[in-house]
């Protein structure tokens, strides 16, 4: 699925869903984080304009979806928590390559954001496959369409800017990258623990 | 005007508009700050249900200024250049209380976020009703009552959490500020300059 080389351990849904408020406040801020990424890129690289026009509505979007989390975690009689360390997108983050121009570091970043956008698309086909919760399992699927979207737009954007044959190989290399952390990871219940 | 205690020098809108690239960019970057603002209130507070559920949409809203700002510029046949320091925001965020507790810096960051609404409400008033370009004319006209509009959200918002009198009280302390520093500003082809 999109490329993963390392699909997520069945038993993370069941881990997800013991804690639904924790699991949800987990993705709200996914969401926030994927909002402030994209408008972090637009500050960075406002002399792209394609990548301007692309990621302030995605941002908008990434908001909305906060905003419906955040509307099913009071309907579900939750709070909104606070915000936690994200381990995985901290590891991931380890390989964008600083210090070697902003060229090379937004190729990176772009795949990065593709890269959390791929893996957040199949959590959230887990989800809408296996969890419980009818509400939830509705609101997955479509969330699940949207960032499948994503993950098209940030690996075109990056294609806009690069060779495609630039893209792939380092697209590869991120793949392989997400893999060997992966499987450290589907024992919390987070999003993407 | 909105409280206000010195309006801004009239002259100002000639200023502005002897580089329309430069204010255009730099009102641009306003929007984002606003944007990202209101996402940091959100992550600091997330716990203030009220707080969330207005500031997401707010935060929103900003981006899609961002957006409008970036067609008018591209139309206008100019580039979104590079973030600039907002001297004026910076001066006006060293009165928000810090190290008094959560709750104080609550009540000064909304103030805050109030104060720059309003002030960007009158700039907006004046290009509206001064600025040779018809496009911007009516662009400002929009815009204007869309800031008027958050100005009393973030006021409302601090009464929510706080007692009217204190929120009066700090507001006018604030509003004093404002005018102390806006005696050295107006002279420069920014939003806030």
């Amino acid at each position: 699925m999109l490329g993963l080389q390392l699909p997520t351990d069945p038993r993370w849904v069941k881990l997800a869903e013991s804690n639904l408020e924790a699991l949800l406040t987990d993705h709200a801020f996914c969401e926030q984080k994927a909002a402030s990424n994209a408008i972090s890129l637009v500050v960075t690289y406002p002399d792209k304009t394609e990548l301007v026009k692309t990621l302030l509505p995605i941002a908008r979007e990434e908001l909305e979806h906060f905003e419906q989390v955040h509307k099913i975690i009071l309907h579900l009689g939750f709070s909104l928590g606070f915000e936690q360390k994200d381990a995985y997108v901290n590891e991931l983050l380890s390989f964008v390559r600083k210090g070697q121009g902003r060229e090379i570091a937004l190729l990176d970043r772009l795949l990065f954001a593709a890269m959390i956008e791929a893996r957040s698309c199949e959590r959230f086909k887990m989800l809408s496959e296996k969890i419980e919760n009818e509400l939830l399992r509705t609101f997955y699927r479509n969330l699940m369409e949207s960032e499948a979207g994503h993950y098209t737009t940030f690996i075109k954007l990056a294609k806009e800017y690069f060779q495609k044959e630039e893209v792939q190989e380092r697209w590869n290399a991120f793949l392989a990258f997400e893999a060997s952390i992966m499987e450290r990871y589907s024992r919390q219940e987070t999003m993407h623990g």
